[in-house]
């Protein structure tokens, strides 16, 4: 967000199989600092909920472990839970993640985390579905922008914290 | 289990799909006594473990409502959880069920209750995984065996509670 950022290129959105959604993204951070916050409860409440009120009520990041958000808007509450699969230090975060507005649909959520090398780190995130149909209720959900307003809020973090 | 108990079918398990197991099973009862048994805490206790002691810790049965009981054998303690997705009273109960040996791999399991109109019932459950894997997993982890000695204890219940 400074003048000094390095340019990031846009997400890449793709659809691997027709119960998956696919973002690749770069963030001009170390993996290191990608993966602390994308697990310290503290860093996740500053721009997960792209810029609203994050309320962090449980994060239990370890396999087994549970978590639950609660993201407070101008258009009411929206809680958000799950448990974590693997927690694979700076390497692989996979977890179940459930909208209550829609409860008992669980999406299998996993993000590897790719060192390039070059101070940046590219996030390749998969979500993968029950059926098709609720694949492409997502992504008619808004889904893309709301991902790309959390990714902004993560950029600005991460220049401020540089 | 009395002698005054009609014959039951054994239960029958099918594969619909890839991703999914059901199991049809008659059980002596009516509907309503049948939906009791699997929505009311306390009786769910004197079946659902098959004899071991079955400690329910959470039971919300309404949509979006956590369930989570804890089983204790003389193998240890074994946990399962989910969320309801579905609860239509004497027709149809869906909730995620997640083992606490498998977390993050949740099953949509699904029971509609069927009034064959001569005091039985019958149960269809089905199971829906996330890939065939998991489905496989769960066939080869003697869950059919399992699923009858629930059913027997249920059988039981319901002739001691007619």
């Amino acid at each position: 967000m400074s003048a000094t950022t390095k340019n990031v290129s846009p997400a890449k959105l793709s659809k691997p199989s027709d119960r998956e959604i696919r973002v690749e993204r770069v963030f001009n951070a170390t993996r290191e600092r990608v993966w602390k916050a994308h697990t310290d409860p503290k860093l996740l409440a500053q721009w997960w909920g792209r810029g609203n009120k994050l309320v962090i009520e449980r994060y239990e990041l370890e396999r087994g472990g549970h978590w639950r958000f609660v993201e407070h808007s101008d258009h009411g509450a929206h809680g958000f839970e799950g448990r974590f699969r693997e927690v694979t230090p700076m390497e692989r975060l996979s977890m179940t993640f459930e909208w209550d507005g829609m409860p008992g649909y669980p999406v299998v959520s996993t993000a590897v985390f790719e060192d390039l090398g070059d101070g940046r780190t590219k996030l390749i995130s998969t979500m993968l579905f029950y059926t098709p149909e609720e694949r492409d209720g997502m992504l008619q959900s808004g889904m893309e922008g709301g991902m790309n307003e959390s990714y902004a809020a993560l950029d600005a973090l991460l220049a401020r914290t540089s």
